[in-house]
């Protein structure tokens, strides 16, 4: 990787550092290596991208600590230069002959990796079109089970991967000003998404400048829209979009976020055009409560299942519960939805520089959809909150 | 599904002959019904397209054909308006206890799969944060791998499909031409890409109206653009988005399609900003040959092993073997890569109503990458090409 300013990506001293940690766990835990299929489990420990397609790609490190990047000979000029590994590995093509899998298992077996290893998954996952056998038939043994280990420690943010995502909310933060800056009786949900996504995408490029990197596999800039969640529609949550034309009396709901360095924020906002209803209004009312009630149990030493419990509550003291659909929020960094979970199933305790999505929801038949969701940090003492943008109603009433 | 004209999307009838396709096949396999979980599976079988998270789906099919979809709490509404089922079933939330899939485990029970039973994975995969027990670890039994009978179905297209890939490339060519018209020497590869990406997808929105449904979770409209492949760098195939100023002299790797209910096609050209220097006609040249050999390949009762030879033999006639660095193609449809691939490992017999990408490479370091892709349907004698792009070296030089 070329040297670039500390205050963008991650530096190569914070990839080595995680590479150690795994290293000692697979010492602790008496294994002889580690294979990773997941292409943003790769992605933290090597800082290489790329889009998983049928070709099979893994992450592999010993005992050493020596790391390997398998990839095909597709992939072999754009791993050496972007992967920190010390090797790059490569079969010719998927389905080919040999398969990919046996020319792993060389490299599994020239790496020292042999009776007790860990993987993510048993061999890579059957997608578009992709077959192959299991590291368990290849191996003759089934893996450890290494998930709950990368996800503990994917969890806790460092302040490269904080400073990362503060610079996703900004243009996210932009994009969704022009998104409702467009927003207008009678144009279309696509129109206005496109123009806002195109051009906080064209200024964000600009502001970083030519070292600016997404990293992403979701999208190459700054995006915002409402994916069809406009008027009644707002009640059915991950609606697909349908180019709905905005009429007066809309509630929507809105979304943002830009990947920076493979980091990425969350942003969504209820809006409503034309003044609202008593009903809209006292149902706004209720989500910004919801929302302060998470705001306000997220502490570290808590268990993230406790913060859906006080939000659960607001809802049945307030006879909400017929208009609940989901928990309160997930973590989120190189990935849009990650562990743990605000949800009443999640014991994990909470800890500082762990980054959540705070998102409580009313989905009321005939009325709408209401949510906020705002991306916040937890710090020794409670939360930052890294989304700055405007929460109340008056900031989202948009005239007719 | 409301009613639409024959000429888009699937029918009702035709999603009704998918399922009976796949009884029959329980029912010769007695197999006591069928659990799936990839999300272009569901999609093909029911008609409902989501975005796959942390939160499993799943469709189950029990050998009296009685079809259910599977989904939490957050998808109900959003699955009764759109699946081709008889039952939504829901669970909470994940993680949430009981865990989803112990629901599961009773919708299975009640619909009567028990002992032999099939599915496409053994369990729901491990993606976003999600954790789970296997369908072995439930069930008592691990489930028969039904992933190639699947895969089989859906490699030959209908002429319902095969119209929706029609239209797909209609709109790709539209945001092609775009792309071409817009890039010149000064201008960045974001902003031509997203400009021309915007302009088709409104053309396309406006000329199908508001009944046009995208129906993929990997884009909502028309998209051309480089993903970083110009100039030396087209020399690496999957490049991630750079914005690069393009120069003259630059070689360009387009990429464009359109989501047309579901459906992908795939176009891909090679251009050259100012004259094509000696060196660049050469490779240019060649590159069409290897197409055109690939074209000529393409029969039916040919296996798929057999198109590859083909063009490889032409590589090693041609010294060219050192810029190979790909098979020459995959089947293309819900997926923008599925099987079988054009691929000296692949021995599936080619067979009408097949779609092929078509896109052999040259990758030249220093100089640049050269490949056109072209999506092509099976016919009875032959092939027909559905991309009607020019192919030719004059009308892909831009000027300087």
């Amino acid at each position: 990787m070329t040297q670039q300013p500390a205050s963008f990506q991650i530096t190569e001293a914070e990839f080595h550092q995680r590479g150690v940690r795994l290293l000692e766990h697979l010492h602790e835990s008496k294994l002889s290596g580690v294979v990773l299929f997941d292409s943003h489990y790769i992605l933290y420990y090597t800082g290489f991208a790329f889009i998983p397609t049928e070709r099979p790609m893994a992450f592999v490190m010993n005992a050493r600590g020596e790391k390997a990047l398998f990839v095909p000979r597709l992939e072999v000029e754009h791993a050496n230069a972007n992967a920190l590994v010390s090797r790059v590995d490569h079969y010719i093509e998927y389905p080919f002959q040999p398969h990919p899998m046996q020319v792993l298992l060389t490299t599994l077996a020239d790496m020292g990796l042999h009776g007790d290893y860990a993987a993510d998954q048993d061999g890579y996952p059957w997608i578009l079109g992709y077959r192959g056998p299991s590291l368990s038939e290849l191996m003759g043994t089934p893996p450890h089970q290494i998930t709950a280990f990368v996800e503990d420690q994917m969890m806790v943010k460092s302040r490269g991967e904080l400073a990362l995502l503060r610079e996703s909310v900004k243009w996210g933060h932009l994009a969704h000003t022009l998104l409702q800056r467009y927003t207008r009786v009678g144009a279309t949900e696509t129109e206005v998404s496109l123009r806002a996504s195109a051009e906080a995408t064209l200024a964000m490029l600009d502001a970083i400048g030519p070292l600016y990197r997404a990293l992403s596999p979701f999208s190459n800039g700054a995006e915002a829209g409402y994916r069809g969640q406009i008027g009644r529609n707002a009640a059915i949550p991950h609606a697909l979009a349908n180019n709905i034309v905005f009429s007066p009396g809309d509630v929507l709901v809105s979304g943002a976020t830009a990947p920076v360095w493979g980091y990425h924020s969350e942003l969504e906002r209820t809006m409503i055009i034309g003044p609202a209803s008593d009903q809209q209004k006292r149902m706004f009312d209720h989500m910004l409560a919801l929302q302060e009630t998470a705001f306000d149990a997220i502490q570290p030493g808590v268990p993230c299942s406790e913060v859906d419990q006080a939000v659960r509550a607001y809802y049945q003291r307030h006879d909400l519960s017929p208009y609940w659909k989901h928990h309160v929020g997930h973590a989120i960094g190189l990935r849009y939805h990650e562990s743990p979970f605000l949800d009443l199933g999640d014991a994990t305790l909470i800890q500082p520089g762990m980054v959540f999505t705070v998102e409580p929801g009313l989905y009321v038949p005939e009325l709408g959809g209401f949510r906020h969701s705002d991306t916040v940090a937890v710090t020794p003492d409670g939360i930052e909150l890294l989304t700055y943008y405007p929460r109340d109603l008056a900031s989202l009433t948009l005239s007719t």
